[in-house]
């Protein structure tokens, strides 16, 4: 192929991948929509739209154009980011060609009606309402996996979803460390110790007012909000990019907790600027485009976890938070820190602490193995969920919505991503350490409510690279080391831990 | 072509209508997200979202296939609903052969990018940063209408596309007439002398209040919250089709107007009912859409001007306005319909009195011609505009926010639609002459707060047709005569004359 013949045939591919990413943006703005939005009744209809959505996507990574184009392109890659669009492209065509177009467009029909039952199945407090729902998506994902990838197992083809590349043994080589690491700390009662604490969360705050003082957090830390939303909503704490410069963020105030509002916002803030320090000028290209769900998560648990639990950042917002709220002026440093660090393990895995979060992940990364295997059928999961829970965690959920309805990922289809959660935690770790190292003033900077070099060094090591590098190739990069379990349990301890 | 044969080509084509339709719903969620959420940078993403949908709706009129089967079931319609798919499929492949794709996708991203502009233009109370924007989207109306049928002026075709089969003619021959008896109405002073009822509006009435009042009527009326939205917003008031379950409406109350709430939500119940009482299971047929945009205008301004206006609504509303809003135990019946049959020129449709409503339609009419003609440059608009105004209303506005700015439509490439209110205006009062006439009871029911019978009678005649019929022929199968200005004017007479 002459020169020209190939910056036309790249010129030619990017344009039919501008239009697939811009029918996936479509499918966002639609799931916007249900999130904050849609009138029960207009489920069937919305089915209908995604399904369609789904099949023209599918008709684009499968057509014959694009098979020609990177047989065209094959060893032309000059550079990563070459090199990234024929890696994906190349996948797509592969799952594409396997996985019929009726079945993906099932399979989104299916996800829309199964999280109308399961809203339905937590307001009755009944999993029955749920459960034939729940086995249609199971049965399609299994369906998937199969044509997909017939010599791997259904769940390690669900992982791959949110975690390319990543197998089912690599993941296990670090939970299997991660948990019993976890254990350790649990059985040496780290964290419990905090009498002071107790309290001091719950007092009642109006939700406005947390919402408010969410928003002045989040703003500091840099949302612009002519690029986006941040509203606050019943529905559950979530981040949707629907273009470049279009990121919208829900979070949710609890009344018993006076600051859900601050750390729903303070995760998804991490998720809002990975994704609008993204390189918009490749928007459309993998190169443009977050791959990894375990570095997503990884920069909202960053946010969240490490610098929301960390004495710099409330330095820096205690005095803001007592202004805001009123009446809090008896709190301390130190009270406000113990009073976030407390370990108590509960049946639930949004807001719980640090230190059991990824023992919860575990527990429904074995549920969905097996779920997907077709060794536990979907009408024994609460039962194996509350055993699994009694093995782990030490305790019982007292119904289903403290149980296995707690979380709406299996209605959506999302098996494999609670796997990313744990990535995360353990990437966030490990990527603020390394901030750290190459910006010793970072933490004075926080200190000061200056956000502005931990979004640089994580812009420049981690958002601009789009999906060149997959989640362990970009730690690498980014910490210069292997993603391991080190860096977390480091700092659990030195937060959590007597005298942290 | 055997029976099976036509069968098999009738459900074919059944299927790809419905495909077309789904896409069309696509850019409806886009719309209301657009008026309800998409923050100010989102703008230049969304004209790329609208531009691939566009585009993808064009392909598929164009596709060979639906010319084939058109040609193929040519003769073969065995009732109204065939007919009516064979002659709108028929229309929009001639108009996609004849319109290319590309000016199709540029007018769609034109109008994101002039909504924008004229959002700007309003804040900053600028014509000019509107402008160029609004020459872009003319000059694109008029490059596509040249290309649609170079027979006709650019302005015929524009309205053909809200009012399907209308010519400027025959708009002429009632709006004519229409101008002249309102212009005699006015200059006799009708609707003039109420000086008892100056005030009673203005009276202060907190904005959330207002807001859940018109739920309250809304619900009255037939809304059912799990097939739609009742939003109070600050955006332009509107009714959107996602789907056939869900049907939205934004509605805005304002400081200074007591009832304007409650007029925007009874307008918008009624696009919400024709919406909603259209057949859902011929959903994406031409049989089960709604075709005229004349007769859907009716619909709102049939609740809004007629009924709302009217006595007998307000002896089931007033006791119930009263208790919403609290000290209006003074105000009576008469007082409340005195108030709100004031005739009083001013320079904004939006909430002008009925008789001087479509006088503001006729002048936007004629700019309409001349913009798209030529004749009239956009940057010339303010000054004609203001001329206009002078002309027909005898004022001048004060300033370019309550002239030639005040409207969004042209800024949404929506040139022909005004001329769709004063048919609207037109059709609703003739619609509920012959309702009255057919169910004499049908008031007697308002003053209870009954819309059952009105809600039925629409349904029937009006709503349960799809666009099977053209708004002419419906109104002569509804109300059995041609569409004509004597029953607007005589419920004018009626309502704002002496006694009235």
């Amino acid at each position: 192929m002459t020169k020209d013949a190939a910056a036309r045939a790249w010129q030619e591919l990017s344009a039919l991948l501008r239009e697939r990413a811009l029918l996936e943006s479509l499918t966002s703005v639609l799931s916007w929509d249900e999130e904050t939005t849609m009138p029960a009744a207009g489920a069937a209809h919305r089915a209908e739209q995604q399904a369609l959505l789904a099949g023209l996507i599918h008709e684009r990574d499968a057509a014959p154009r694009v098979a020609d184009l990177i047989d065209a392109l094959d060893g032309d890659a000059s550079d990563e980011r070459q090199a990234a669009t024929l890696r994906v492209v190349r996948k797509r065509l592969a799952r594409a060609i396997a996985v019929p177009r009726r079945l993906t467009e099932e399979l989104a029909r299916a996800t829309i009606f199964a999280q109308e039952a399961w809203r339905a199945a937590r307001e009755g407090g009944d999993f029955a309402l749920f459960a034939p729902a729940l086995e249609t998506v199971v049965g399609l994902k299994r369906e998937e996996a199969a044509a997909a990838d017939p010599g791997r197992t259904a769940w390690e083809v669900a992982l791959d979803e949110h975690e390319p590349g990543l197998s089912e043994s690599a993941l296990a080589a670090l939970l299997g460390p991660l948990e019993a690491e976890l254990g350790r700390l649990v059985s040496d009662g780290i964290g419990r110790a905090r009498p002071e604490a107790a309290g001091l969360l719950a007092r009642p705050v109006d939700e406005a007012v947390q919402a408010a003082f969410a928003l002045e957090v989040a703003r500091a830390i840099g949302f612009d909000e002519s690029r986006g939303r941040l509203d606050c909503a019943a529905a559950h704490p979530s981040t949707i990019a629907i273009g470049p410069r279009d990121v919208r963020m829900t979070i949710r105030a609890e009344p018993g907790d006076n600051t859900a509002a601050l750390f729903c916002t303070l995760h998804e803030m991490g998720h809002w600027l990975y994704d609008v320090q993204l390189p918009a000028d490749l928007w459309g290209d993998p190169a443009g485009e977050a791959m990894s769900a375990g570095l997503h998560e990884s920069q909202g648990r960053l946010f969240e976890a490490i610098v929301g639990r960390s004495r710099p950042f409330w330095i820096w917002c205690l005095p803001r938070l007592r202004r805001a709220y009123g009446g809090f002026g008896d709190v301390s440093l130190e009270g406000m820190l113990a009073a976030l660090r407390r370990v108590e393990l509960g049946p639930v895995r949004v807001g719980a602490d640090e230190v059991s979060y990824n023992l919860h992940v575990a527990v429904r990364c074995r549920l969905e193995v097996a779920l997907l295997s077709g060794a536990l059928p979907v009408a024994d999961l609460p039962a194996a969920w509350n055993a699994a829970y009694e093995r782990s965690l030490g305790l019982r959920p007292a119904d289903d919505l403290q149980g296995c309805l707690q979380d709406g990922h299996w209605a959506a289809g999302l098996f494999g991503y609670f796997a990313s959660y744990a990535l995360g935690n353990l990437a966030a770790a490990q990527l603020y350490e390394a901030a750290l190292a190459a910006e010793p003033d970072l933490e004075a900077a926080i200190e000061r409510g200056d956000f502005g070099p931990l979004r640089a060094w994580l812009g420049v090591h981690v958002h601009a690279h789009g999906s060149t590098r997959g989640l362990f190739e970009r730690l690498r990069a980014a910490a210069g080391a292997d993603l391991s379990v080190g860096p977390l349990v480091r700092s659990l301890e030195a937060r959590y831990g007597a005298g942290g």
